[in-house]
């Protein structure tokens, strides 16, 4: 069996063929990493700066700073809002005027800051990228504007009342885990912010040991490596220079509260992030839709079981041909859409079902769901399925790799979770090794967990709805 | 200067160099009009079939059918659902089972069933395609499993106030227009659809003359070409024989109703679709935000002008440095997000521009959305924003014909507008002869037509609002 790429952190230099695109790694005695995948026919690239630090490390500052949730997400709104040489609309400018795709985001467990761009416009890319997550002045004003901007971003979700479901399960089913939290924040946290909170979340937590640079597409490994260290050693700030001691760098197991998985050690006390009993939990809002949600506790990232949930997880809920699909849309148009998935961190997942349908619906697309699950537990999945799943998976999986974002991605997720590099080769290897009785294993697993439903939307209308 | 390609009917077939990869057309004697661009380094290939029809065209039928809103949609759903020889779930199994990006689109002057596979499967999915769109049985029974389906997807759209507003702002401004109409129909119209009407639209609608074909990437055009005109001979409806007496083919001039560009031709008299006055229509909704979207008559697909407007558009309103996300956003915090866009028909168009924000910002936003819009009006744009536009279209132009999707696109869209096929090089020496007094036109002659303000949410918290 081929098994995935190690990403010791020990070993300064790697290079790997992916079938077709040179894969190269350098640990830099700092602890910044930098990692490419040269892409020989590409005319473009797409760059990332990451840092392994997300929405769910805010916890360690709570006593201190009990405004800090969601100052991850703050800090990374701010740090588009100007450096000592830049400010924020020539940020803005530098991107815009080459027609990138520039974007930000914060998850759970990293924030990233990335630009797809014409090979061309890849230094100045560089340039701005490394500048603006090194050298953020976290303005005062700006400060302000942005505190406006981030209620209207909490404003704007809160009326997505798919957003407000997904939101609640999350914090549902991993309840009392730092991973439970929303990203943004709450409005009163976000009220409540201070500029010298972020800053110091800052200073704490953006320096080369959390520090990785991915890159894939038309891009030269040296090069880059060259032009990040120059980069860091040219801040002001002396936190980032590379001829420092370094930090211990930062890998999934690195986070703060990490828990054991649960579904893996069969742990059935209440550990943080561990369901005891099947919930109803009901947000009432006007509506034509209910949306329904069910979950339980499901794998983390690295989880061996990992390629046997997704297969299931096809069958069951992963496209027109599922279960779920087939069973609640084609034979009785009880919903527009209805699909299974699977969320992973490092030390916790979630499992969770989705449909929205009209709230006199809900409760019969409830006992579906939930029956379809449990006859994939109870009498697993056919052939024909299990084959299908396996196409699927292969063949989506190799369409999004031929978008540099898709293998700039993998890179950075690779090297801040496990440290394991699954290119396609290794994966599909590990996928097509999966036995059926895995598959109703797991499924068996995750259906004899407690659920939790979540209803958002007029659900006076829906009747009783039980777990 | 460098001029488009002309897609002339007359010409059976044409094969044009678009700097890199060959674009080959060929207009079938029946009518069918087979379209490909190959890319020589592509190990996948997107695949489109498009029929000239659209949800503008139902008005042709509306005295002898009422309910026939919205069947352009409803035949688009049920194309999926079976052929003599192939039933919905094997019609799914078969996209689902290779991992296809597969999905339909129906707009407002075609409809488009597609899918992005890796080269392997581009056989089979010309086959399952060609049998979808040429075989359905709209089967009785399936008919009324996605009524319900459809009459889901509206109800989830009512819920999602952006969407709402995006609705509105279309029949506000297009008023009178059969472009104003929502696609998908409304509730009453779907409840009182009829399996004889939605069959007579496809008889009626579908076949050679309005079939366009297009594909990009791993393909081979005459492979193609002799796919799709075997797969038409072989569908057991005469209508699709390729050796029957050729319809003349549609292209956007031979749409229902087709009215002259009103802001084209100066015209103030109230031509259908021809706002005469400014207005503010209020749905009032439970709410965080308030979705605000402005709108004027615009321009039609191929107005000389689309070059200065594309321009102007992206200085006011294209991205993170535009005027109106700086004022707004940047300057002040009043929203998340602001931008504004044109949607260009082959008769009418329009201007808008959009926003969300906590209720009492709205009329700040509102003011200076507006203010910004006359402000180029009076005074044009500035000579850094001038080129600082020219670069983002050519970099994201450029960024987006990476994928195959995108070519497939241009192909099929070319073909069923004006006959014009303007590739990267064409279109970007178009936009570099742009002159800045073109720009400021534009930008005065939109500002001076009566403007809709649209807003959605909690709107009774807004104060008052004036276009």
């Amino acid at each position: 069996m081929r098994e995935p790429i190690l990403l010791p952190l020990d070993q300064a230099e790697l290079a790997v063929d992916l079938s077709g695109s040179l894969m190269r790694r350098t640990v830099h005695p700092s602890g910044l990493r930098v990692l490419t995948e040269h892409m020989p026919s590409a005319r473009s690239a797409t760059i990332g700066f990451w840092v392994g630090v997300g929405s769910r490390d805010e916890q360690a500052e709570r006593d201190d700073a009990p405004g800090s949730l969601g100052s991850t997400h703050f800090l990374e709104h701010l740090l588009f809002k100007g450096t000592p040489t830049r400010d924020a609309y020539e940020i803005a400018t530098s991107f815009d005027r080459i027609g990138a795709e520039h974007n930000a985001l914060t998850a759970k467990e990293y924030t990233c800051y990335y630009a797809k761009v014409r090979d061309v416009d890849l230094p100045m890319s560089v340039t701005v990228l490394a500048d603006m997550v090194t050298n953020s002045v976290l303005d005062e004003e700006e400060f302000e504007n942005e505190r406006g901007v981030i209620l209207e971003e909490i404003a704007m979700a809160a009326d997505d009342l798919a957003d407000v479901a997904s939101e609640s399960l999350f914090e549902e089913v991993l309840k009392d885990h730092p991973l439970g939290r929303p990203i943004g924040g709450l409005p009163e946290t976000i009220k409540g912010a201070r500029r010298d909170d972020v800053d110091r979340h800052y200073r704490n937590t953006y320096d080369p040991s959390t520090l990785v640079v991915t890159a894939a597409g038309a891009v030269d490994h040296d090069w880059l490596v060259a032009q990040v260290v120059a980069a860091l050693n040219a801040s002001p700030e002396e936190r980032w220079h590379t001829d420092r001691e370094a930090l211990p760098v930062r890998r999934g197991q690195a986070h703060v509260d990490a828990i054991p998985n649960v579904l893996a050690t069969g742990a059935t006390a209440a550990a943080p992030g561990t369901l005891t009993a099947p919930r109803v939990c009901v947000t009432e809002r006007p509506s034509e839709q209910i949306n329904l949600m069910i979950g339980a506790n499901g794998l983390r990232a690295n989880d061996p079981r990992r390629f046997a949930f997704g297969i299931m997880n096809s069958v069951l809920g992963g496209g027109m041909s599922s279960r779920l699909f087939q069973e609640i849309r084609e034979k009785r148009g009880l919903a527009y859409t209805a699909y299974s998935f699977g969320a992973s961190y490092s030390d916790a997942g979630l499992f969770g079902i989705y449909a929205g349908m009209a709230p006199e619906k809900a409760s019969e697309v409830l006992k579906l769901s939930l029956l379809e699950l449990q006859k994939i537990a109870d009498s697993g999945i056919t052939a024909e399925e299990h084959e299908g799943a396996l196409g699927q998976i292969a063949g989506s999986s190799a369409l999004a790799l031929e978008d540099s974002e898709t293998r700039m991605g993998r890179l950075a997720r690779a090297e801040l979770g496990a440290g394991e590099l699954w290119d396609l080769d290794s994966s599909l290897t590990r996928y097509t090794s999966v036995t059926p009785a895995e598959i109703t294993a797991i499924a068996a697993e995750i259906a004899a967990r407690p659920m939790t439903v979540v209803a958002v939307g007029d659900v006076s209308r829906a009747g009783t709805l039980e777990a």
